[in-house]
């Protein structure tokens, strides 16, 4: 018998339209799934492609604690691999659900990092959160010659400030409690009127704020765009 | 009589799979679609939605010349807004299709510039050659607080070596003729060995080659993948 396959399926930003075709084949036709969901709340990878799960698929859930410690997460996923491994070993494929791109931020490279080793895996490619909010606040990400920088929140004062210089478009992503804080720098850089704070885009809950009104702390799924390229690009 | 609608369809890296439903649904039903092609060839866009395209669609190429001159690129996308601005007037939507995601090096924003002014315009977001080439390539982008540097090959060698140094994860475009220079700074810095070379992401001539053994010049759907943070993230 040979082993089951492995499946990162990058669902997108949230509404179940921007699953792709190949994720949409994927899940309607699994029999595993697993997903990680913080303890006590429901998935949002596992709402992203509600409409697709078949009826009497086996369900692995990760409880995924979200600590500044490392330690219970990852044992988190030690566990959820565990499980996985023994479905895959059975010969049965699991696809896990991965909200955004698995390999962007995604937990999904937690499990890779414990089962690429021993088991074949498919990843598929999703359409990224920064993509989603470019398209939904009409500002273009890069043209030409370009730079584009993807920052997390927590960087330091000094390291934010050195990377939004050295780029034309900006992402900072996990803003959480250094919302307040990354205003702070880009106002201190003359960048504030160009900045967008945009939460949980493409969904019905979508909010698009200059980030002079965003709200301090943001919840986890808002970023901030910044494009100071030329524009219109004429 | 009210206007059309201008879609902006990002049809994602190449494998037809890796369309959203989204864009699946707004291309099926379109009654003028448009694209860019380069003189005398195919269009690469108009390739990935093939299977989705209506009979009798009417069909609006913009011929956009390579040239190192923004000019007659320019000209091209004039023309081309303004054919689409009279079908748009007429109220008949135009679904124009875009390879990859519209607003990440995507020339749909010329268009944007041109028109969104005066039409409603949806963006339908797509996924990335990067996100493709780093699930093909079983890379993990980031995580954590890794930053991610999206950067053109024509940048100097000082500005690469600079940005590549600041950044976890690096992808190069538009390697063309600057391949061999590219290289060349990334050996200088120690990092030949982690950098990849994927070329047609997802597509079936797609190849994925250590930089050291890529082609020069490459050609113009390939990047280079360098990912130096911290692995397997247990």
């Amino acid at each position: 018998m040979s082993a089951g396959r492995l499946y990162g399926v990058g669902l997108g930003p949230g509404d179940p339209g921007l699953v792709t075709l190949r994720a949409a084949e994927v899940i309607r036709s699994a029999e595993v799934i697993a997903y990680p969901a913080r303890p006590g709340e429901p998935s949002f990878a596992r709402s992203i492609a509600a409409g697709l799960i078949p009826a009497g698929v086996e369900e692995i859930v990760m409880d995924v604690p979200m600590t500044p410690a490392r330690g219970p997460a990852q044992a988190a996923y030690d566990t959820g691999a565990a499980r996985i491994a023994e479905v895959l070993a059975a010969g049965r494929d699991v696809v896990c659900l991965c909200e955004g791109d698995p390999f962007f931020y995604g937990s999904f490279m937690y499990l890779h990092a414990r089962l690429s080793a021993r088991f074949a895996v498919e990843v598929v490619p999703g359409v990224t959160s920064v993509s989603a909010a470019s398209a939904r606040a009409g500002r273009p990400l890069s043209a030409r010659n370009e730079r584009v920088a993807v920052l997390p929140g927590p960087l330091s004062d000094g390291e934010l400030r050195a990377r939004i210089s050295e780029a034309e478009s900006v992402a900072i992503m996990k803003l959480g409690r250094h919302l307040g804080r990354i205003r702070a720098v880009l106002a201190g850089m003359g960048l504030l009127e160009r900045a967008l704070y945009i939460e949980r885009a493409t969904l019905a809950q979508e909010r698009i704020l200059p980030l002079a009104e965003a709200p301090d702390p943001a919840p986890y799924f808002s970023l901030i765009l910044l494009t100071k390229g030329e524009d219109p690009w004429l």
